[in-house]
């Protein structure tokens, strides 16, 4: 950093949660080795916080930041993070305290408006993919065991994350044969219709369903499944994979199981997509050119550039267009099924680094004597 | 191979099962490529079963055998895998049916007598190591968010791969803080009490569960789960980390949630540790020189040596002596309490291949002003 306006960098211990409590972390005095260990680290290392801004609490921020004499704010994060900033920036001019307040996207959600994708999303969907590709492995080495496989994702309320277990498919065969996304309704006879069919053609069925698919009422599926009570007459905590897992046995009387990655899908270390890394290194020299460059109240975005091959630089647009947007799958990325198109692959596929592996697949070809 | 007593490589799609059903596949007609991309395909290309022998089916595959003129069996696989090697070896003996079987030890339970260890745990045990570290990471970013995190893990009656999640453990502080082993009885009150204990020192806790834990009457945990119903008035099939979360949440009012890999673990073509892969080569390679050896009847082992770098030769142990016994973690592997001792790390970190990486601490260092 030659720049002489920055005198020192600190780091937000649980982001504006924790700075609210006066918790700012030098990073100038790091012990040796943790930052080139960060690159394979999840960004988790940094901390993190849910925090809604209360009343007043901008108002204290400000007064901490001039404490600290600190007038340059990167803020990374999602939807929620953009918001945040926005209103730190706001704070700031209406108490006349210059800062300029810039947010770095990073979200696995990939649900961010005005940016081509989010940093995090290329790792987490290549950490999808390829688990969709090797959890099946095992469905396929002995289908009747249990033939129907269900794989449960995040991304809140869009589709991205759930959307990528295709990114491993080859042909029309290859898992997963049915994806559940939110910005689809799930209707039960039409499922069960579809599970039924790849069944009978396929003989198993590998099905990927985001944790937050709802049914047409708009009522999230692990809930529908919650009238059920445990061992303590509570009701039971039933996600959408379990609830598809007990449909798919009662009603077409299929053995079925679900593999539930949670955190590890955002947190994989050995699924980092270099191609994310590096633009997640992007935003972050992006953001501090954009602060020396006398700019706030915006969030640094990723432009697509193909020609021919895939390369992004970036761009800023005002947070107040930003904050608490959320972007869904469009329209041309989904099929009228329950399958993504192929604009979806060419969307995706760049963001998700080295091209994910064969399978060997043994050919059936019987011996002759 | 260069033997030319070996006129034909087949394979058997789904195990025994599959050779009753007549179903065996020309290896040498393979499409270019096939065995390259073996690296990094599980196993379960190979196809599986959990098929045992009924009556008449020795005979009906010694049949097959001397219809298709086959003298040579590799038979890969743990317990019950070994048992159908033995069988068939019996049978043919019986017959007069000149036949040599070996079994290639496989499992990543790693419950196989008479081996060091059994190939394919090394990457099992690389992947709950790393996910151990990784999925935490995300309980540590935020704690009070979800303080406490289950991560279930498989192992058949033994312990070998829950206790893994230790291996990337260098203090005491690091996760997993709480490691429940089927080859100790689960106590409900002293549970609690390890996990309040870890809650107050740390603010979170990470558990890592074997999903075949029991009470201390041998009754699965999952199973004593099981009096909830779900939304078509059957029971819920609850495993052992949804009991735990369930739990905490009751009798401790802590936020508590669970990680399940499920299949993944045994699949995750990114978890493969060099050395497993090495020694299943090496255990194929030495299965064939056995029966080119004029042994039959036996299983090839690992024999470990250490001077003073870890490697393994093979050995040859007889099918009787192995067939259907399970081997738990000693005595020595298992703390007086639920954690894994020096000498676990000793025997299993070798077998995971590369050493785990370091993550990035950041130091709770404040600015001073």
């Amino acid at each position: 950093m030659a720049d002489t306006r920055i005198a020192g960098i600190y780091g937000m211990r649980y982001g504006i949660e924790g700075m609210l409590k006066d918790e700012l972390v030098d990073l100038r005095r790091q012990p040796a080795g943790t930052w080139s260990r960060l690159l394979h680290t999840p960004s988790a290392a940094l901390g993190s916080c849910r925090y809604k801004l209360q009343e007043g609490d901008p108002e204290r921020a400000i007064e901490l930041l001039r404490r600290y004499n600190i007038h340059y704010l990167l803020y990374i994060g999602g939807n929620d993070s953009a918001d945040t900033a926005h209103r730190l920036a706001l704070a700031a001019q209406e108490q006349g305290y210059e800062l300029q307040a810039i947010s770095i996207p990073k979200t696995i959600d990939n649900d961010l408006p005005f940016t081509d994708h989010c940093p995090g999303y290329g790792s987490a969907a290549r950490f999808i993919a390829l688990a969709t590709m090797d959890s099946s492995m095992n469905t396929k080495s002995i289908p009747w065991h249990y033939p129907v496989k269900v794989i449960e994702t995040m991304g809140r309320d869009s589709g991205w994350l759930a959307a990528s277990s295709a990114l491993g498919k080859r042909d029309d065969d290859d898992p997963p044969h049915i994806i559940l996304l939110p910005e689809k309704p799930f209707n039960t006879d039409h499922f069960l219709k579809q599970v039924e069919a790849v069944y009978r053609r396929m003989g198993y069925v590998i099905i990927v369903a985001a944790e937050t698919i709802r049914d047409e009422q708009g009522k999230a599926l692990g809930a529908a499944g919650q009238v059920g009570q445990d061992a303590f007459q509570h009701p039971l905590l039933s996600g959408a994979a379990q609830f598809l897992v007990e449909l798919v046995i009662q009603r077409l009387k299929l053995r079925a199981r679900f593999d539930k990655p949670g955190d590890l899908q955002r947190m994989a270390s050995n699924s980092i997509s270099a191609t994310d890394r590096d633009e997640a290194y992007l935003v972050g020299q992006m953001g501090v050119q954009a602060l020396l460059g006398g700019e706030s109240d915006k969030m640094v975005t990723l432009v697509r550039h193909v020609d021919p091959n895939y390369y992004c630089t970036t761009g800023l647009v005002e947070l107040a267009r930003v904050a608490n947007e959320q972007r869904l799958m469009p329209g041309e990325y989904l099929d009228a099924d329950t399958m993504v198109t192929q604009a979806f692959f060419d969307y995706a596929l760049p963001l998700i680094g080295d091209p994910l592996p064969h399978h060997a697949k043994l050919e059936k070809i019987r011996v002759e004597l």
